[in-house]
This record gives C-alpha cells, structure tokens and sequence, in this order.
C-alpha cells in the first residue's frame, strides 16, 4: 500500500468512526492517530478561557446512547454510528411518551436513508439523529431514551505539527476536526494534509517557508488559537483551509479576502496549469461563510488565508450525513487533491522577483553560453523564451509567477531559466520589500492584527 | 382614482394641451397646475439678466396662429395643438403665395400623418409645423397667415420645490418644462416628480437628504438655475433628471459625467434588482447630448446627476412629434418609472459604510440572540449571512451598496441586519468621510464649482 | 509608374537580389540605393567597438560560393540566390566526402521546394542552404566546396533619415537591413518607411514631431545605434518598427513594453477605425520575441516603440525561406500598410489635450456661430457633436483620442471641430504636462535614459 491515495484512504476509513465534537477524546483520539504519522504538539486550553469575542467552552464526552424500544431493543444506537446523537446532547435517563420523543427526533424526510448530522452547542438541549425510514418503523406509544454524556468543564484540544524552513514567515494549512464520522467533509482533509507534512520534510534543506498544519475544531479551534497567537499572525505569508478533500468533484478555490493575496495568485496560477491537462476547477471570490477562512479573514486579521475543497460545502448531496462516508472519498480524488496542494505550494516557494543586471538592450546570451536558437523548438525554444522573458520583466515590479502568467511559459520552466540567468551572472533577486512574498513579518499590532 | 398611475396620467391629460415653451404664460400655467399638488416656490428672471455664458431670452407669449385659406377657412390652426406654430415665431399678419409660405413650413415627410415640433429659439424667424398630408392638400395659390404672438422683455420663469430632510445635503431632481404637447418626452417626468415628491413627505422624521425638485425650461433654465446657485451647488450629493418617463419601452439610465458616483450606482444596483423581478433596462455611459444633465454635467460644474428615461430622447417614433401624446403614455409605465425611482431613493437614503466593532474572529451571534442557524433556509438564512456580509466587509471601506452588490442579498434586508448589529453594539457607523455620500459639503469655490 | 504601391513594389523588387547581412557592402548598397529616394546620414562603427553589453563584431564580405560535382558543374550556387550561403559562413576551398559535407548543408525537409535562410553569426562556421530536392539530387561521393568570403575587421554600417519638425521630440521609424533575399520580412518595410518620410516631408511647414528613420542591422544595429544614443532616447516619444509589410495578411500590431503608450493607443485607434472599413486587424500585447522592439523595449530603455506587421515573424509559411520573394509581396498590401501607418502618424500628430474656456454649463454656441441643429442629420449632427464632445470633455485629463475613443467620432471631425471651437475663442490647449504627449524629454540618465 504504497500508493500516496490508497494510504490516505486508509487514515480517512481509521479515523471515521471516532466520535469527533467541538471537545472530548474523540478529537484527542483522532490526534493520536494523526502523530502516528506526524509529531503532533497538542494544546489543551481549559474550559472558560477567554478567547477574542469567545469564551472557551465545557468539553463533552459520551460513553452510550440510545433509543430503545418496549422490548428493550435498541432501534437507534451511538454504537452504530455516532451521527445518531446531537453533539453536546446533555445526559437523559428517561422513558418518554413518543409526543414527546418527537421533538429531540431529527430526520431528513427528503433523503429518508440518510442520517442527518447535528449539533446542539451552546443550548443545553439533546436530541437523535436517524433516518426516516427508521422513524416511521418506530411504532411504540413509548421509548426508554439513554444518553450517557459529560458535560463538564475540561479542554478544548488543538495540535499543531511544525515543518521549519528556510525562513520564519509561515504557511498556514488548517483542518478542522470537530465532525464525527464525516469522511469527506472532514477527514478527507485531514488526510492531504498528513501526506503534505510528510512531503514537506522530505524537501532537502527544508521548504523555504515554515508549515504550520494546524487540526483544531472548526469556528472555536480557529478563534482559540488566533486568540493565543495574536503577536505572531504577522508571520502569516499563505494560508490555506482543507475540507471537502477526497470526493470526484472538481477542485474549488476560494480566494481569501484579500482576493489577489500571492496563496490566491498561486492558487489559481495552478488549477488553471491543471485545467490544461484536462483536470476541471472552479475559482470563487471570497464569501464570508464556509469553514475557518471565516475567521482568518475576519476584517481585524484579513490574513491571505483561502479554502481549498472539492465538491464544496452545502455542494453535495452526501453533505453533513451518514452518506458521507469513506466510499464517497476516491483515492484519486484524494491524490488529485494532494497533487494540487503541491503545485500551489511549488509556486509559493519558487516565486521570486529578480533583477535584470543587464538592462539595457539584451544581453549577449551566446559568449555566455545561454543561447540556443529558438528555431530548434520544443523544451529549448520554451527554455530560450524563458530567459527571454525574466530579462525584459525582471524589473523589480514583476515575480516569476507574473511572468509565468503573462508568458504562458510553465512556471518550472522559469523557475529553471532563472537559475541559469542568476549563474551566468545576469540575475538578482530583487530586495525583498518590491517582491510578491516578503520576509519582514509584519510587527505584532501592526496591520494585521 | 386612487391609482398612482392613473393620477399621473390624468395630471399628463391635463398638462397636454398648454402652449409651453422656454419663456411665457404656458410655463406659467404649468406650474400652477403643479402648484395644486406640491407648493413652489416660483422664480421670474428678467429678460436680458445674465447667467453663466448665456443671456435670458425675451419672453414669447402667443394668442393666436393660423393659415387660412381663400375662402377664409383656417387649414391649419394653433387652436388645435401648440405644435402647429413653431416655438418663439415672431408675429406676422400677411397673405403670402405658396412659394414664399412653403420655407416656413415643416413636415415629417417620412410621417406623414404627424405634425413635428420646431422651434426657432434665437433667431427671429416664424414658421408652422403641419403634417406632410396637410401640406399636399394645401392647393391654393396663397394663404392668409397670421401669429399673433409677442416676443417682448418680460421673464423667464422656473420653480423649486423642496422637502427639507436631517440633513442640508441635497438631491436634486430635474424635469423641464419647456415643450408644448409632448406627453411623454416633457409631461410623464412632471407627473413622476410631483408623486414622488408626495411621497417623501409623507416619510415619518423626513428624509435623509433635502430633496430639491427643479421644474424649468431645459437649457437655459438649469443655465439660469447654476447661475444663480452657484455658490450651494457643492450640495447636491445625488441628481436625476426625468425625461420620456411614461412610454412602455424599458428604462435607461444615463449615468452622470462622473460614472461612478453614488447616484450611479444606486441607480444601476436598483435597476439591475429590478431585472431579477423581470423588468428589462438598460445602462449607458455619459454622453454630452440629452437633457439638463448636460448643464450639471458641464466640466466645471460635474455634479453626480444622471439621466432617467423610458425609451430615450430621438430613440422613438413618436419623439417630438404629435404622436407623443397622452396615448403614448400609460398609467403602469408611468407607475413602473416611479417605483424604480423611489427603489433609487431607497438606496441613495439606506446606503451607510459602518464599522465592525469586534473585528478580530466573528463576534459570538448566540450570546447576542443574533444566532440562527442558516440551515432552516429562506429568509433567517438570508438574514443570518446578511450578518456575516456586514461583520465581515464593516472596515471602513464598504458601504451597504457595497455588500449588496457583493454578496447579491437584497439591500432591504442588509438595511434591517445593520440595524440588528448595531442594537447589538457590533457595529456603528463610520465616521462619515470614508463612507459613499459625505455630509460635508464642498467649500463654495472647491472642487466644483 | 505613379502608383505608390507599385513604386514601393519596385523598390523592393530592386532590393532583393542583394546580399545583406549585419554587416558588409550588400548593406552599404542597400542604402546608396534607399538614399536615392530619400538623403541618408551613413554611419559605419568599427569592428571591436563596444556597444551595450555587445561589441561590434568583425565584417563579412562574400564573392563567390558553390558545391561542384565532380564534372565541375555547380549544384549550388551563391549567384543564384544570396540564401544559398549560411550568413557569416567563414572561407572555405576543398574537395569533401558527402558525408563530411553534410553536416553544413541545411535544407527545410516539410518545405523540399524552398531554400532555407540561415546564419553562423559568431560560430565562426560556414554552411549552404539548399531545397531537400536539390539535396535528394546530390549522388556523388565528393564535392568541391568553395566560398570566398571575407571574415575581418571592418565597420557595421547603419544609417538615419531624419524628417524635422515642430519639435525636438521624435517618432522613431526602425527597419532591419540585415536579411538577403527575404522581400517581407525585411524589403517591404524598408520600401513602406521610405514612402512615409517622402510623404511627412511634404507636410506644408513640416510635421509636429521630428520623424528619425533607423536603417539597421537587427538586434546588433539596434544595440549599437542605443550605444551611441544614449543620452538622447529620452527624446523619443514614439516609436514602430516594421517588418513583414507587405504580404496580403491583415495588419497585426504589437504594443510597447508599456503597453498604453499613446503609440500602442493611437495604433489600436487607427486599427479599429480601419476595421470600420472591412480592414481586419490583431493587437498583441508585448513579448520579449520578434524584432527590433526587443532592445528599445528592454527594461533600462522601456521605450515607447510598437511593432506593426502583417503576418507575423514566424507566422507565414515562406517566412524564413526563399518563397519570401518579390511574388509574395503586393502593391496593395504595400499601400496599405503605408496607410496604416500614415493613419497612426496622423493620431500622434493631431493628438492634444484641451482646456474648455468655458466650463460651466455648456457655452452659448449660437452666438459665436457654431450652432447647427444636430437634428440636421449627417457631417452637421457629427460636427455638433464633436463640439459638445470637445467642450464636456476638455478638461485637462482627455485628449482628442481619449475623446475619439469614448464618443465614436472620427478623429479627424474631432481634429476640425477643435479647431473650430479654438478660433470661437472657446478652447485653449492644456499645458504639456497634462497631455498624452509632453514635449519636455525626459532628463538624459532619467527615469529611461
């Protein structure tokens, strides 16, 4: 089981049936299992924290539930998947009259197989999730109601796992892992980010910039960290969210409120390089509703943070039930989306703006062996134009990346070009500050925060 | 006849058959007839006074125009229609042959059955206008012609009505009023302006701006006007003109010279929601050829006041002509132009840039009640991502129109949900300098004038 | 023979035969017999002369060359077609295997009618050009080889025609001399530049700008002639390169570097306007690949300088080869390439920026004469509109193009009614500094030197 997909389908079939929440050792389970592949720093922040406009809140465990019938039956098991509980469902004890029962009964009467997902956070309230086929099935005047949860002050747990790079200035990728048994929606991610982290490390000398993968639990993991890293979101260069990873659909972007920060140039540089081989894509601008980009980019932080998804939230019939489920997630949708992950990182670390050092007129490229005539075709004409072009937008007001996207030439084939024009003596990287990617961290209070 | 539409229509019958032109008793009639329904405050500028590079013209009032022929029977005759006689003909008393009559008589060859509308502004010259049928029938060897009309010192003549709102900045509404007998090009514009005067004030507290409604002869009247404004024209925040309001053709807005203002894009945001309703319209760009926008327009004046018609000026058959008559006009067109008036009025009034006071994360909605989950669709979702459009865009930077267009969610509904956040104390309205509309008015002598 | 297309057609014819290359006397009689039509100013630049980042390198003169079969019989021939020999081949006198011959024979295999062009500038190689046909008929085993040729210190040899005008600043007019025997690609522009400088020397009192005419060597000549100018690019206001000008393509411009420069925008202007007239055309933005733009749009120079084609380099099949002969090209083409030209000139030179004297509101035009009811249809409804186009929009930031653009007015109806509205008393030219084209050259070692 070499096969990048296939190993990544198996982490998402592991990790599927842990009961994930907000809080609890579902999250703290699904955290061990990741630092089996990955280290893990792994952050318990307690119950009443004050976090931004939040206060961190009791965590929640659940040992059973279920429903029974008069028989004793249980028609509806957390056993079987731990969709049927309403997340943060208070304890209850109970036989209850069906009237009753009814109104903490949640189905979806459009899709009567599925199990819906729900949660009732911050409320106090319990409920179950089935489906609707099995609501009509329940015919008894009344039904013994357990559920055996804690709800007490506790952790919220985050982790982060580090790649260290060349520089301070970070890129940012974040899953979030507060969802139980949705495959696609929350583990696929978690899975393309695992792979990613591992590639990483293996990048001789290191990536230019530092990873930091965050896992955390959706809107509150984001806020709490935020919270605890108000100083340094400075060091933010890129960020990307990951959800919806692993099923067929096309590749999604959604710009960062920034709309053109360099992690949305690169984005979309490319999935349209990829659209070129064939491979489908959809750009979107920024919209304040979707998963933790939501809070980077809040207006007081507005980091260039964008969301990366297949078949997007809200997008998909399977979305949040029990149909999104490990055979809704591909091992090629979860490669493709590796596989695009990386070559948005590849221009993200590649893309620098140089200096032409001899700008007036061209250079002379045949004494220094550098030219070839483009007559010839193929990778040497491309090769050829590619010096061509660094040298005329080599100017300090142009990166790689503008020139990628301006000449058509692939980005690798200029990243090659320059190296040969910066050998022969015919290139410089420009001063950091006129670049796309600056290295001067912002200072903490500062624009943003 | 409760029926908006059906007012203004009767209001356009009734205006129809009065002598107007750019000086005289017409104008005069008109607006006393305006006068019924919304107070004015008439201006008579003399004759001769000076204003911006022009002169005050004579005054040119008309009793009586014929041709006869030689049994005395009068072929064609002013009673019939002002449009006979062409505008500001001096008077003449005369028997004159055929050959000499026939260079002072128009026609619409191409119309046959239509009378055209001249005038002989400036020129001293006299003239009737007949329908091309007429003439053929005119047979006789000479006619008896005779105008019975002055062209003497005396004043021309314009009004103002205003409806004071809580602020001192203006918007400025335009009809002219110098055309006799033309329904929709000169009377349907009236008819819209009086109702929406009506309805403003009936706004409980008043409206937010001021609201000045300038009834004068096209040219020389907003000639006349500017110049003797002068001094205040730094006041007027937002414009329209209202011209051809009551055909059935759709509307057409002609942005102001300035493109972008504020009233420039109310009225293509108004206009555009309206398509989605299924009312066709189009947007064009400024040209210096139409009404009284030209004068507002002019470069040293470049006030924000763009142009609403149905079908425009020269853009139908009937365009002056006396075919434009009450029949052109309906009561649900001239209905139609009002709504989508007040639909830009609503826009130009509503529009605010705020601030989001807790900017860092999203602000907890459930501890505030301002928490629905947007899963229960219809309008909590709409008014829940209202929410989080404006958390999320409040920088300063936007406006309301702004997140409209942005996020598509009705400008209504953004309107009750910055209310909510600002009962909420999440947000408060920015200081007014970075909004669209500032309440600080140009200096007297500033940018314009 | 008046025709200007058929002159153009003849002078080309008469160039062909010769055989040009950077350097040598088949230039030098390239230019004694342009400066029959128009007077030349010589230059010759030594050998080893440093030039940019280049040096001029040595000269290369050609007598007579040809392969010879073993009866003598010359198989190949330089006295057929100058193609026949590789541009810069050093001397060579032997009898050769085939096989050892082979490796300098280039012929185009796709195309086995057609010689190829090629050259061994700085190789210090020599080689033949021939059809694949020709090659397929080479059976024997040997060869005699010959070429007497000259390879040796000398001069580069350039020259410049020079138009004066109104003004120092200049349009800049490039043509390469560098190719032998390719009547497109290098003939037809020479032919079309030669036309257009007789016909500004014409212009009663001379043009506005100051026409410098570049006959040069490509790349080299370019480079050398920047050397020695360098103080005084700055003066260049406008500049074209032609090439490829005479085949019946549609016309193709490619923009400056700076990609709005008034001559990327009176070319597109003129282009446009002629496809009013059925005349296709392409725009392309710039590329650092094609001709002598490449070194006057490097980025220390970043000169103003578009080149305009028909079929582009590289895009025509005889492009390169010896089917570039005087049959592919045609008077019409040639005529109409100079009347494109002569269209973008006529916008540069008529381009100006006004100040309307009068700005506030539109100014009285019946009392100075100027007013023609527009309802008058036709060149008088034009000529009234191009005076309101000119007075609402001469306000120091729109010159007659900017207005030609946004109002669809011929350039030449907006030209005469600025006149008209100058003589009125009503216009005023604007200071330099606001306009598209200032007359204030850029300080030598400035922002391009």
């Amino acid at each position: 089981m070499s096969d990048p997909g296939e190993q990544m389908h198996a982490l998402v079939r592991r990790l599927h049936p842990i009961c994930r929440s907000m809080t609890g050792d579902g999250v703290r389970r699904t955290l061990e299992i990741i630092a089996e592949s990955i280290p893990l720093q792994v952050h318990e922040v307690p119950t009443g924290t004050p976090v931004l406009d939040w206060t961190v809140p009791q965590e929640w465990n659940i040992r059973e539930a279920y429903l029974a019938d008069r028989t004793g039956r249980r028609v509806v098991d957390f056993a079987d998947t731990p969709l049927h509980v309403v997340g943060y469902s208070v304890p209850v004890d109970a036989t209850l009259p069906m009237a009753e029962l009814r109104e903490h009964l949640h189905t979806l009467p459009d899709q009567p197989d599925l199990i819906p997902y729900r949660t009732a956070y911050y409320s106090g309230t319990w409920g179950f999730c089935l489906s609707e086929n099995t609501l009509k099935e329940l015919q008894d005047e009344e039904y013994q109601v357990r559920i055996d949860s804690t709800l007490a002050d506790g952790h919220l747990t985050y982790a982060e796992h580090v790649v260290p790079g060349e520089r301070a200035e970070e890129v940012l990728i974040v899953c979030h892992t507060c969802h139980p048994a949705l495959a696609n929606e929350t583990l696929a991610g978690i899975a393309v980010a695992v792979r990613l982290a591992r590639s990483l490390a293996e990048i001789p000398g290191g990536p230019r910039y530092t990873y930091r993968f965050l896992f955390a639990p959706g809107t509150i993991g984001s806020i709490t960290w935020l919270a605890r890293n108000r100083d340094r979101v400075g060091l933010i260069r890129h960020g990307l969210v990951l959800a919806c990873a692993g099923d067929p659909g096309p590749l999604r972007y959604k710009r960062s409120r920034k709309g053109t920060a360099a992690v949305d140039r690169a984005a979309g540089y490319a999935l349209r390089d990829r659209e070129h081989r064939g491979k489908e894509h959809t750009v979107v601008d920024f919209t304040p509703y979707g998963y933790d980009e939501r809070q980077f980019c809040s207006p007081g932080f507005n980091l260039p943070v964008g969301l990366l998804t297949r078949s997007p939230n809200e997008g998909y019939p399977e979305y949040h039930t029990s149909a999104d489920d490990p055979d809704l997630v591909t091992p090629d949708a979860l490669a493709d989306t590796l596989a695009a992950v990386r070559e948005i990182v590849e221009v993200l670390e590649g893309d620098r703006t140089y200096l032409n050092l001899q700008p007036y007129g061209e250079p002379q490229l045949g004494k220094r062996g550098l030219y070839r005539s483009p007559s010839l075709g193929g990778d040497t004409k491309q090769h050829q134009m590619a010096i061509l072009w660094i040298l005329n937008y080599s100017d300090g007001d142009h990166s790689l990346l503008d020139i990628a996207e301006r000449s058509a030439i692939p980005f690798a084939a200029l990243v090659e070009a320059a190296r040969a024009l910066t050998d022969a003596g015919l290139l410089a990287e420009a001063p950091e500050a006129t670049g796309q990617a600056t290295d001067q961290p912002s200072a903490p209070g500062g624009e943003h925060p």
